[in-house]
């Protein structure tokens, strides 16, 4: 009996052959579609349901892609040919909420928004908040080490588990981590599990912080700069000068032209005033900054060269903050979009975008670019034609990769290496650590079932 | 030529073997003393000295005990017959302070104090504060993912680790992680490697945070309640109503009467009044904490029947912490002294108080306690006749470790578990991971040569 019988046969109706069904499993938001299907589509509903499917799996050496809610953008969790996509999404309950131990726990198909808005009653969050949040699943951002746009002063996914569940690659189930504030038994495997894409092990549940959430007013500058680097610029000395924005984007001129395309000029306008300019830079302070902050803040963007708007009611600040979100719909409006994710040590983001500016003009390419300037995590996205990269365009992104690494930074600061970075994994790495690795995950998965092909390249 | 004749053939004068100093190197501040001595001390000057002595140790198959300044409290660092002590203490130099990217580069040996005192003047800090900060070394505090007073509001060494330089057991150098916030390509190994203890490779050098130094003014309460369980509830209740003190310490009956025959009766009085009782909470709000989160903490202490006295001024405040910080002296003053280091869930607190009593009696051996109740940690310390924990006291720890773990806690928060834990471990991760986590150490240590019989009980 093959694999796909035995696990109808165990499963039932968890199982799925249906064509569309699994058309649907080989892409994500990348734009990645593999050029196959895959063999099934097990959509778990059980902790019981995981480890069945694992332990056929792996007796069977048969490939498994864990996957979320299919939102991820480096095509980490997309089926092919001869495996079997094993979907949690299903498993979506919130299991605890506990205000005394400031933690909830949950299965991993809890869409992160969902999460955040079951705490909100008892005054607590769940600090990590991807752009995705409204349709991502706690899963998935921990597999990618989901960041988002207050990582600066909130931290990262990573900095918000304190325990999982993990399914291992031969069924059986592993805890890790604490329900404690401290602890340090033997290794931080809950740490080496977040941001590990699936390759280690299939997350069944977490143990997450529960924080209280940021009281107090919101204050929001919106600030054009006549060119790019001198937001960055703004941005690198309001970091420097420890203000601790809650938020802090930037958005350069192309991407400015693509949210003037889509919103109109005249939504611009009215956040904005008649000021324009070639970078726009968001700061927004939480927690009832104080007014010395602020007029610091405003001080420095104006030192740059920056024409700031200072809001203080919850609606104005929206405004501004729309303009920043209008970006990834523009561009998704205006054809089919590679979202990248380079990170630099926040001191280089000036650099970053001049290197950025000067990729794009030499290879006659657009790079429209908004940034988390707060962390020094740029976007840089390149439309596609026609559903695929040209040459030109891959070029271009290698070079940009390797501007990134030339800066101390890194190839990817929150979406993960899936299937689109793995060739440039080890360039970032070094040879060593890359074979230290996937020793690592062959302790783990010894016969190599947990998505494979993802995140290390398949050399053999 | 033997491994010591070589080593002291490449490395000269880093190489002794005075029995003197072998002797200093078989202990540490847990009081546990190696039965032997160990075959040589390596006072490693440089990177290259750190290579080399693994890659000549790896190559005779012999042990080696990476060591900082020898302040720990499980025995995680202490030399014994047939291997060598690697000492990083000598590698004390700040290399890097970075204001625009929020970070600091230091070796290992660089202590935690000297560390933050440096950072000072840029307005930064660095948060880790175990309470051997004036004596301990940035590799040793991540060798053992250092805790101390803050971590609930602040986190511990783990969150403030940006990224490592690692001497690998053959001898080559690895990097990990990121001078970025943001990073997800590969496994974090930065993680991996912060709380192992020394059983996967020597730190040489670390990239950690160093955030804007808290500012605002300070306040704390001092409160003596009747029954250390009251003041345990009302920490428990602070933590539940949100209000994100800073500092929360406790301790108990047994640990006041100890600082009251250590400090005196008249300056406790001049602390806090005439009023006394069996467990005394301190808790201490920074960055200007709001008139109504110092009155509902007060509303808290009192509806748990304490009566407590607020500081806003700085002395008393210094006066407050002082019988906090009097209890280790005055248990050293008293004999060799056993510190444990459990960690619950904080809703527990009062119930671990509760299960310290009770085992207490049975046993009829004293343990006073003091926790870092704002995250849960609990350091019951066993005061040892002799230099020899008795069977009595070896009985009344282990039943404090299966009560912690009973209520979901740890054995250890922030000491680790060297050898004084090590058979102990399995009942808390379990055999799965156990084992799991020495096929992990075997990936980076396969000759077993780092720190061999630490963390993980030498079962063959």
């Amino acid at each position: 009996m093959d694999l796909v019988a035995r696990l109808t046969a165990e499963l039932g109706d968890a199982v799925t052959v249906d064509p569309e069904r699994l058309d649907a499993v080989r892409t994500d938001k990348s734009g990645f579609i593999a050029p196959n299907l895959p063999l099934a589509l097990v959509e778990a509903e059980s902790v019981e349901h995981v480890q069945t499917t694992l332990r056929l799996a792996n007796e069977a050496g048969v490939g498994i892609v864990p996957r979320g809610m299919g939102t991820g953008l480096a095509a980490g969790a997309v089926g092919d040919a001869g495996v079997i996509v094993l979907s949690v999404a299903k498993m979506n309950r919130i299991l605890e909420i506990n205000p005394a131990d400031e933690l909830a726990v949950v299965e991993p198909g809890v869409i992160n928004a969902d999460l955040d808005d079951a705490l909100a009653p008892y005054g607590l969050w769940y600090a990590p908040d991807p752009a995705s949040k409204a349709i991502s699943s706690i899963g998935g951002n921990i597999a990618t080490n989901a960041g988002g746009l207050l990582c600066a002063k909130y931290g990262v996914t990573r900095e918000a588990v304190l325990g999982l569940k993990v399914v291992l690659a031969d069924g059986r189930l592993l805890e890790t981590g604490h329900r404690t504030v401290k602890g340090v038994t033997g290794y931080d495997l809950t740490a080496l599990f977040v941001g590990s894409e699936g390759t280690l092990g299939v997350v069944v549940e977490a143990t997450v912080r529960a924080l209280p959430r940021p009281a107090g007013d919101v204050v929001t500058i919106g600030a054009f700069f006549p060119r790019v680097r001198q937001a960055a610029l703004a941005s690198s000395a309001i970091v420097e000068a420890q203000l601790r924005p809650a938020v802090m984007e930037l958005v350069d001129g192309q991407a400015l032209e693509a949210v003037r395309g889509y919103l109109g000029d005249a939504v611009i306008r009215d956040a904005m005033g008649p000021t324009t300019g070639d970078g726009f830079l968001l700061v927004q302070f939480d927690e009832s900054p104080a007014p010395e902050t602020v007029l610091r803040a405003v001080e420095l963007i104006e030192r740059e060269g920056g024409e700031p708007r200072v809001s203080t009611d919850a609606a104005t600040g929206e405004q501004l903050l729309g303009i920043r979100r209008a970006f990834h719909p523009a561009l998704a409006a205006s054809g089919e979009v590679l979202i990248e994710d380079v990170s630099v040590p926040r001191s280089r983001l000036a650099d970053a975008f001049d290197a950025i500016a000067e990729i794009s003009e030499r290879h006659g390419v657009r790079i429209p670019t908004v940034a988390h300037a707060g962390d020094g995590n740029l976007h840089p996205n390149f439309v596609v034609e026609g559903g695929l990269l040209t040459p030109q365009l891959k070029a271009a992104a290698d070079e940009l990769f390797r501007a990134a690494l030339a800066m101390g930074g890194t190839l990817t600061g929150e979406h993960g290496v899936g299937i689109l970075k793995r060739h440039h994994l080890i360039d970032e790495l070094g040879a060593d650590s890359y074979a230290l690795q996937r020793r690592v995950k062959a302790v783990f998965d010894p016969r190599g079932i947990l998505n494979p092909g993802k995140v290390f390249e398949i050399t053999e």
